[in-house]
C-alpha cells in the first residue's frame, strides 16, 4: 500500500494557502484565526472520509475511524502551528502525512490488529508555551501554570483557550493517552545534513535537550535629550553586551551547543526615552542533558555580569529544562525496515529540534522519521523539501504504521 | 498682575488624569484617543472663558479672543500629548501656564497693543514625527512626506489625521504664522542643573541639535535548534555589538553629546528563530550643529562595522538632521527683566532637549523659560515639580507675555 502522492501534495499546498503573508511566509501561530482556520481545514478532511475527529481541552485533535476509539491505538501526528512568517513543511507534513496515512487505511478497508489514529498537538511552536499541546496531554497542567502563560502581545492563554472553537471542554479535559501504544511522528530535518549527504529518510535517534526563559535588564526611563550619558542607567547596553557573548557562552558549552536571543524589546519604547527595561527571550539547546542545565547557568551568570557592568539591575527566569530524549530502539528498526524495503537509504540523526516525540516518549515508545529540508532552512519562507522527498517520508511512515498495528 | 495659582495647580492635575495608567505614568501619545480627549478638556476652558479655539490640518490648535485674530499677536504654548508612559508636566505646563496667562489677560479685561494667544503643537514627542505640528506649521508638509509617516504599531499618519476630531480640513489648510510677533514656551528644564544650583527660572539659549534614525540588520532567519552556532547570520549579534559602541561614539563628539536607542525589536520574533532582522532607532544630539552632523557619520560607520563583523547587511536610514537654534537676545532679556521684577534668580541654560519653540525661531523671535526638575527626571512618570516653582514660571510667563505685547 503507498499513500496517495498527489493528494499529499495537494493537501500540503492547501494547507500552506491558511496564514500565508504577502511575503509568502506563513502566520499561524497557535490559537490565532489562521490556526483555527487550519483546525477547520483538517476536519473538513476527516469529515469527507469519514473519521471522527476529537478535541480536549488543549485543542490537542485526534482523528479515527468509529471503531477506532476503544482499543489500544498506533498514534501518527505533528502539529499546524507555525512561527511567525514561518515555512509550509514544519508541523504540517507530520499532520498531513498522518492523515493520510488514516484515510488509506480507511479506503482500503485494511484490517489491522490495532488501529492507527491521527493527531494535531497545539501550540508546537511555543506561541504561549513549547511543545504545549502534547506536554499537557502527557503531563497535565496544573491552573497556576496555565495562568502564568502569556503570548508575545501580553494575552493570557486561559482567554485565548477560552474562545478557542478547537477544544472541548476545560484544560483539565484530556484524551486517554494510556491507550497510545507507540508513536510515530514524521517531520522535515530542519537542518543540512541529510541534503548534503543526499540520504532520503532519517532514523531519529534522540532528541535534543531544551532550555528556554526571559532576561530582563531593569535601568531608569529617562529624557533621551537631556540625561549625560555618563549619568544613565540603560539597560540597553547591558542587553548588547549580553547579546555579543551569546556566542562564546554556546560554544564553551560544546560544538553542538545552541543559544538564541530571538525576540527583544525595550520599554516604555519611545524613541526619545532612555528604556527603562529591556526583556530578552532565550533559548538554548544541546543533545546532553547536563550541558543543558549548564549553558543555563551560565547564560544567567553571564546576564548578571553585564548589569553589573552597566549598573542594572537583572532578574533571570529560566523555564523548567527539557531533557534530551532518545527515541525506541523497536520503533527505529521498523522504520528503517519500512525504507529498507521501499529501497530508501537510512541515516541514524539526532534532532537539534524539539517536538512532540519528546513528550510522547514519556508514555509510549516513540520514534521519528525526517526527511531533508533544502539548504537546512526551517522557521522561515524558504523551508523546502522536494515533493518526491516528502512522499517517501510519507510512504515510510505509512509502512511503519502498518507493521506496529499488525 | 498674577496667574491664578490654585486653578494653575487644580489645570495640572486634572489634565494629568487623562491617559493615566496603573503604573501612575501617562499614556498620551499623539492623536491617541488620550490626546483627543486632552484637547476636549482644553477646549472646555476655552468655552469657559470665552476664548475661541481653532485647529489647522495638522491638529495644531491657537487659542485667543474674538477680537485677537486679525492683529500681529504674541503667542505662548506647548503640547499636550506624551511619550508612552509619560510624565504630567513636559508639554503640559506650557500648554495650562500659556491658556492661564490668556485667561487671566482676558478677565482683567488688560488692553495691550498686541493680543495674546495661547497654542497647542501637535505629536512634539515624534509618535509619528518629532515635533510635527510645529514643523508643519511653520515649513508644511509635501504629501509624499506625510505619506511617509507611520507610528509604532506601522499605522499612517495620514489615517490616523483623517479620523482625528481635533483638525480643521487637510493638512494643507495652516495658521497664519505671519501675524506672530513673538513666541515663548515654559517648559521644565528635563535636566538636573536647575534644582542643583537652586536657580528656580532658567532662560534658555539654544536648543540642542537632533538627529535621529532606523538602522535595520539583515540577516537569514533559521531553526534556532538546528543551525550551529557557526553557520548563522544573526542580526542580533551586530545589533548587540553597536548597542554596545553608544556610549564611546557619544564621547567621542564631546562631553554634551548623548546618542539613545529607546527601541529594537527582531523579526519575525518567535523565542525559537534566528532572527531576520534587528531593528533599532535612534535618537542623538548635540548643542553644536557640526557635531549633529558628525555624530550621524560615526554611528552610520559603527553599524556598517558591525554589520560587517557578523556577516549581516546594514542599512541606515538617516532623518534630516535639526541644527541647534540660538533663541532671542531681546525676548531673553524680556524674561530676566519679569523674572528679575519678581525677585527670581536665573540661569542662562541651553536646551538638551528638543521643543517646538526651535521651529517658530524659525519665523519669530522666541525665547524659553525653564523652572526645574525634580532629579532631572523626564519623560517617565517619575516627572515632578515642585508646585510652587511651577508657579512662578507661569508668573514669569504672564510678565514677560505683557512686556512684549505692551
Amino acid at each position: 500500500m503507498k499513500v496517495n502522492g498527489a493528494r499529499l501534495r495537494a493537501d500540503l499546498e492547501s494547507l500552506a494557502q491558511i496564514g500565508r503573508n504577502k511575503d509568502g511566509g506563513i502566520d499561524r501561530t497557535a490559537f490565532s484565526a489562521e490556526d483555527a482556520a487550519a483546525r477547520a481545514w483538517y476536519k473538513q478532511r476527516c469529515d469527507d472520509t469519514g473519521l471522527e475527529l476529537r478535541c480536549d481541552g488543549l485543542g490537542n485533535m485526534v482523528a479515527g475511524t468509529a471503531d477506532s476509539w476503544d482499543r489500544p491505538a498506533i498514534w501518527s501526528g505533528s502539529h499546524v502551528d507555525t512561527v511567525p512568517d514561518g515555512g509550509p513543511l514544519d508541523g504540517a507534513l507530520g499532520s498531513v502525512a498522518a492523515l493520510e496515512c488514516v484515510r488509506r487505511l480507511a479506503e482500503e478497508g485494511q484490517q489491522l490488529t490495532h488501529p492507527v489514529q491521527s493527531v494535531v498537538f497545539s501550540d508546537e511552536e511555543g506561541n504561549y508555551s513549547h511543545l504545549f499541546g502534547s506536554y499537557g496531554m502527557v503531563h497535565g497542567y496544573d491552573e497556576g501554570r496555565l495562568a502564568s502563560m502569556t503570548g508575545r502581545a501580553g494575552d493570557a492563554l486561559t482567554d485565548v483557550l477560552q474562545r478557542f472553537p478547537w477544544r472541548s471542554g476545560g484544560p483539565d479535559n484530556r484524551h486517554d493517552v494510556s491507550r497510545v501504544r507507540q508513536f510515530v511522528e514524521l517531520h522535515i530535518e530542519q537542518g543540512p545534513i541529510m541534503e548534503q549527504r543526499s540520504i532520503p529518510i532519517g532514523v531519529v535517534t534522540s532528541i535534543v535537550g531544551l532550555g528556554g526563559g526571559e532576561i530582563v535588564f531593569s535601568g531608569r526611563a529617562d529624557h533621551a535629550g537631556t540625561t549625560p550619558m555618563t549619568m544613565r542607567r540603560d539597560p540597553a547596553r547591558a542587553a548588547g553586551a549580553f547579546l555579543t557573548r551569546l556566542w562564546a557562552i554556546a560554544a564553551s558549552a560544546g560544538d553542538d551547543a545552541v543559544a538564541t536571543c530571538g525576540r527583544i524589546a525595550f520599554s516604555p519604547g519611545g524613541s526619545n526615552v532612555v528604556p527603562e527595561e529591556a526583556t530578552l527571550l532565550l533559548d538554548f539547546r544541546s543533545p546532553h542533558g547536563d550541558q543543558v542545565e549548564a549553558l543555563g547557568e551560565a547564560l544567567s551568570r553571564a546576564a548578571q555580569e553585564c548589569a553589573a557592568d552597566h549598573d542594572v539591575e537583572c532578574t533571570v527566569r529560566l523555564d523548567q529544562p527539557v531533557s534530551p530524549v532518545g527515541l525506541d530502539e523497536h520503533v527505529r528498526d521498523t522504520i528503517r525496515s519500512a525504507a529498507g524495503s521501499q529501497g530508501l537509504p537510512t541515516i541514524d540523526i539526532p534532532s537539534g529540534a524539539g517536538h512532540d516525540s519528546q513528550n510522547m516518549a514519556r508514555i509510549a515508545p516513540t520514534g521519528m522519521i525526517f526527511v531533508p529540508s533544502h539548504e537546512g532552512r526551517s522557521h522561515s519562507r524558504f523551508e523546502h523539501t522536494d515533493p518526491d522527498l516528502l512522499e517517501n517520508g510519507a510512504n515510510v511512515l505509512l509502512e511503519t504504521l502498518i507493521s506496529l498495528a499488525s
